[in-house]
């Protein structure tokens, strides 16, 4: 089975080389890895975020595991350019649809979130958001108004097809946790919104034993900081996923502790940490891996059918911090090796 | 001066009711009040939620004091039908683009954030949302993609014309707190973005003496909830604002403590508690009126320049509060009308 090594920008590589150790240790037979250039790092290399080499490689691996993209020196490039591109190109062309962003608090970090230590500790959710459609992808640029004024317009929309894959994925999720999704949108104000939901009231005919809710996505933000203990599965589009993803990890404690998976319908993944490419500590050791090693282990579990390892390492992780291991982020001084060693160790 | 009392839905009347109580205590010489039908109210009884009499009172009136709007019964409505339509109809109609929406918390309520109270303390921000454009004033409607498909889509734009009127209103709020400006956008993703970007760059050459920053979204919506206390003035779009001010409403306890304004360039305004219309406890005399109050208070201080009457209501409520006054959603058991005695007699 071949895994794509795409570590891109800033804390990228270091974090991506410290999950590979994890992985490496668990000495999986017949696993087999190659690297690609993503992001700024290969722009500066070959002229393109995403080039057709590393495209290549992404359609023949089995799973990528993919550390993080963005580079302030790219910032001022046409967008097609941006390091940005390499994963929303990446999300388009093998159709990973599927973005699952589990937030669970680990007991040993409750104190670590804004939020009140018995709010955060009441945090199980999983954020289903759809990464093919919505805003991101439709016609978008540039025109002047009537008046002669620039303007900028992005299209956004979603037709049933699309809101049905991933409704489903969003039911089948809820049915294997507790039974409850909520979909999120703002379909007091967007079309889209409200072919999303009457697309997604469609399909729940066939979940009837999962228990369907509806939030705009103002109240959703609200909600998940006065009682996020309230939310087990959440499905919704693009951009709000976007948003309400990276809320949810901070209530969380760290961001330096979330992994994802983006699935197509192949159940070929793409796997990263969600948080970014941190440019301001790039090269310092101080990055947190354990969110791309739990993504590893997120890999392991949907995409090459190995659930023990993956528990093995998700138990590593906790047995790590149970052990004390603290990373910056965590309020520790522990470098970037040495919060892997203690995973190791634990393993 | 003529102030036009909107109602609404809901829990509408009985906040706006208590309201009026209290603007009526300060027996301020020449106002006039006249109530007009807006929501699903107006929808009931004359077949449109924003009646053209409403409209005509509405550009007369020197300000709106405002419920809120929304009721389940109406939901399966046309949207132009809908409750909702009343405010965004409003807001366009009569050109109030600037939402200014202050967070901050009384000391006395800093223990019924669900963030810690050391750092829901530190909150003392003011939200300054575009309403009059973005992807709720766009094009919008339904189609057939061309495998048949059934699509809802909705264009989202700024021109710089639009940009640069809330930038201002943006750089000058600065200028008159802590002269901190955060623009937030999604620049690395939309055009709409990234004219918003560029735009607020070109009208920061203005105010040199504001500190201007830029924030992804869905990074803006992780830092409210890691360090609110961080931020000083928020300037962005209508749908990133309705999504981040919702959410640090909820980061200050309860949403039923904040009030706003939103401002046309002649000053005119709509005052209105930034929370909805709770058909749940409608009737029921549970609802805190204080948001509405502050509004109230906003009112005087914004669209009628009486600013030492706004001080003497604000104190009134923070007076109510130290006093112990306590609704149900701020963990106590007092009535709406008993809220309002509470800050009648503290006046
Ligand atoms: C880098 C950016 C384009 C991306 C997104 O908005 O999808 C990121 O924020 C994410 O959530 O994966
Ligand atoms: C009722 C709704 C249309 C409105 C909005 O989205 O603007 C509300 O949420 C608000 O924030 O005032």
């Amino acid at each position: 089975m071949l895994i794509a090594l795409f570590a891109g920008d800033g804390i990228g590589p270091e974090i991506v080389a410290q999950a590979k150790r994890v992985l490496d240790a668990l000495a999986i037979p017949g696993l087999t890895y190659e690297e690609g250039l993503v992001g700024g790092a290969a722009y500066k290399a070959v002229g393109h975020p995403l080039p057709p080499e590393t495209l290549e490689l992404a359609k023949r691996a089995d799973a990528i595991l993919f550390g993080a993209v963005g580079d302030p020196d790219c910032d001022a490039l046409e967008r097609h350019l941006r390091p940005e591109q390499a994963i929303l190109g990446l999300r388009k062309h093998l159709g990973l649809f599927s973005n699952l962003r589990p937030a669970k608090v680990f007991p040993e970090l409750a104190n670590e979130s804004a939020l009140k230590p018995e709010v955060a500790a009441a945090i199980d959710l999983l954020i289903v958001r759809e990464t093919n459609g919505d805003v991101y992808f439709g016609e978008k640029g540039f025109r002047t108004t009537a008046d002669g004024l620039r303007e900028g317009y992005d299209v956004m929309s979603y037709n049933e097809a699309e809101v049905r894959r991933i409704a489903h994925a969003g039911f089948q999720a809820a049915r294997a946790r507790r039974g409850k999704l909520c979909s999120v949108d703002k379909a007091n104000v967007l079309e889209t919104s409200q072919l999303w939901r009457d697309t997604v009231i469609a399909v729940s005919a066939d979940y009837p034993d999962v228990a369907l809710s509806h939030m705009y996505v103002d109240n959703a933000a609200m909600q998940l900081v006065r009682n996020p203990g309230q939310f087990d599965v959440i499905v919704t589009g693009n951009l709000f996923g976007d948003i309400l993803s990276d809320q949810a990890s901070m209530c969380v404690g760290s961001i330096g502790m979330l992994a994802s998976a983006t699935l197509n319908e192949g159940n070929q993944g793409l796997y990263e940490p969600i948080h970014g490419s941190a440019p301001d500590i790039a090269g310092t050791g101080k990055a947190n891996p354990l969110a791309t090693i739990l993504s590893a282990a997120m890999m392991l579990r949907y995409s090459l059918n190995l659930p023990e390892q993956a528990d093995r390492i998700e138990a590593a992780v906790a047995g790590a911090l149970r052990g004390g291991a603290r990373s910056a982020d965590l309020g520790g001084a522990m470098t970037t090796v040495e919060m892997a060693d203690a995973v190791l160790a634990a393993l």
